[in-house]
């Protein structure tokens, strides 16, 4: 095989505005959907890695900037080489003693890593001419164990037992592979964002039932609790008995209010209620966990790094993991994240600020390789047109992607 | 009063190279001390308010830039109704609905979110011609309170409880008020850096002991534990029986190694051991402060904001509140930490990323205004020669700063 040498790396700034309300939620009130891309340009003509980090746009160019200093990490680097020992790349980038002062492992820094990283894991899968979940599904356990850092995990996760957990989970993989051919179920983010009117998420409620959803997401967290009950039922009336329907309040609660907003909403059976509070009070979600039951919570979006998802995972309040590989460090975190999780029994449901593109071929891999659970991958069409080759998603399910890579090219940039 | 109006902010980018190993650590192993410095020009002419983040160099121009994002919440605005309605500004500061989506409230917005806050507050005491402390411990509890956010704080902080707190605090504070006048004590930090040698250790411990320090810390943390332990048990036999000798592992170990690191220093007894492991970790803190018992651990220097200061507060781990006001939201959030840190009968010992310029007034607020212990204030002596006007420390006690202002003026910046 002929090297793949990184020869150099370059960023974008890539916005786009959304309209109509379209990914309001009661925090993020105005976004900008915005990536701050990078690329790794190689020694192969016209073959580049891609890297995505999501933000809603102001700051966004902080990231790309970030981003620039990590480059000297990896330029010079043959790929295939840097990959077999990416874990120890990693490291050394999280680590920077000088950038890590900006964090730890969190904020802007941490979004260019993961920026720096998914660009990594992308060229790796060009390069070998493979969709990204197969070439991670076609890696030995020592394989994926060499591109991870579990630094900090040590107490409940070491070496030998991320070791042994990668081959446990391999031994029936053979039988959890059809899923690839059957494609990824998905469900439907976009039929509830807060801005929308009750007769829009109506229509929008009937259409994602015909295009195949049977679950499907609504953004709550309104001034007046009123409006969250009313359309939360409204939901839960036309969707039906039978439908999985998500509550997220993007942090909007204090515990209080949490307490008894989940009180007020119960009769509507929540699937999950999502980022109910601050993602970094453990304790508040404690307390909040064991009085909604049988109700569970779902977070991870804003959850920065593997050392917060172990607390979370080690107090037991995370029903559902919803890291996104666009904020922790990348590929090589969600994966460490995914196997903590697996250790712990919670399903992987990601938070995809990647629209999905990346993260359909994770949650394949974290099927067939970890043996975690099916369950649905988040879908957001808002994006799909920029995209060089957007996720196809018909019947309410994920088309598993065929082209090399991770499918983060976006057109013009 | 003439209006004071905040008519412009500037930034500026400050590095200070150091030598020899000073301000080195286990993780920081080449530090330049740098700060985001925020600068609001107002309408009296020759007089501006001075905001510091701390950084260790590399990307501080990305804290300068989200300082000027900052700039539009504040331009305009008369500084005493600014800081009349303070809490309400840095709520909206802090929930900027797209800048929060690189922390939220933490990382790179976050010290910039600190630099700009603490600016105002150096403008206000400017304004009001009064050195910070003496601005502060005159408010009201009432004017107090509404500099503060305790948004996310209510399930145990509500608005009723921190003012009882403040009136409360309040009702003896003549009796503390002589601090002011015998000054607050310090301890020194720079005795022992990481990379000194045994010699200048030694050398270090007596000058500072000349000096009247009776306090002072060591970096831990080497690759071999030997060196540590020989390390640690030459400062104590230097210092005396007497002497509070401090241990800082800046989250160098990982909890197995800490718990074993900890047991072999046990003998030399130590008045805490700050920061062993990573600072997001609050389940390793909670298992190492049972473990280590009657010992206790110091933590602070890397929490980003009152929400996790309050979850490390909760479990009951943080013997020593090590918070910084150039790493959380300045001023403002400094006071609501301490607050919940007198709620929570914990000691606040700030870690002083501002070599203790800033912290010389807050800790004598802390005492005065909040009732909290008089322990002692962290010294670092490395950028002197850099301040207008420098802390002035004799006989291992800070003199209570006369000048108008928050003492955090670089000389040419």
């Amino acid at each position: 095989m002929t090297d793949v040498v990184i020869r150099k790396g370059s960023t974008a700034d890539a916005h786009f505005p959304l309209k109509g309300g379209a990914g309001s939620d009661a925090v993020h009130t105005d976004p900008v959907y915005a990536y701050a891309i990078c690329h790794l340009h190689s020694s192969r003509p016209g073959l580049k890695g891609t890297g995505l980090a999501f933000t809603l746009g102001a700051g966004n160019e902080l990231v790309c900037q970030a981003i620039r200093y990590l480059f000297r990490y990896v330029e010079g680097r043959e790929i295939r080489e840097l990959m077999a020992e990416f874990g120890k790349v990693f490291k050394t980038m999280a680590e920077d003693p000088k950038l890590r002062w900006l964090g730890p492992h969190k904020g802007v820094v941490h979004l260019a890593l993961a920026s720096v990283v998914n660009a990594c894991f992308d060229l790796w899968a060009k390069a070998e001419h493979k969709p990204l979940w197969k070439l991670l599904i076609d890696l030995s356990p020592e394989a994926i164990f060499n591109t991870l850092d579990l630094s900090y995990l040590e107490d409940v996760l070491n070496h030998q037992q991320a070791l042994a957990l990668l081959r446990e989970a391999g031994k029936d993989r053979e039988q959890r592979l059809s899923l690839a051919e059957r494609g990824y179920p998905g469900y439907d983010t976009s039929v509830g964002w807060f801005q929308y009117s009750d007769e829009q998420v109506k229509e929008n409620i009937r259409k994602a039932m015909a295009a195949g959803f049977t679950a499907m997401k609504l953004k709550v967290g309104s001034e007046q609790p009123e409006r969250d009950i009313r359309r939360a039922y409204l939901l839960r009336e036309i969707a039906g008995e039978e439908a999985s329907l998500m509550l997220d309040a993007n942090q909007q609660w204090n515990l209080p209010r949490a307490l008894q907003m989940s009180e007020q909403l119960r009769d509507m059976r929540p699937y999950w209620i999502e980022e109910p509070t601050h993602p970094d009070d453990v304790q508040a979600h404690l307390h909040l966990a064991d009085a909604i039951r049988p109700f569970k919570l779902a977070m991870g979006e804003h959850l920065p790094n593997r050392i917060v998802f172990k607390n979370y995972l080690q107090v037991g309040v995370m029903a559902f993991n919803q890291v996104d590989a666009l904020r922790v460090g990348g590929v090589s975190e969600f994966i460490t994240i995914s196997l903590l999780s697996k250790k712990f029994g919670v399903p992987v449901v990601p938070h995809v600020g990647d629209m999905g593109q990346l993260h359909q071929h994770l949650v394949l891999f974290n099927h067939i390789a970890l043996g975690h659970q099916a369950l649905f991958l988040e879908y957001i069409p808002h994006l799909r047109s920029k995209f060089k080759f957007p996720a196809e998603v018909k019947d309410g399910t994920y088309r598993t992607p065929q082209v090399p890579g991770s499918s983060t090219d976006l057109t013009g940039f």
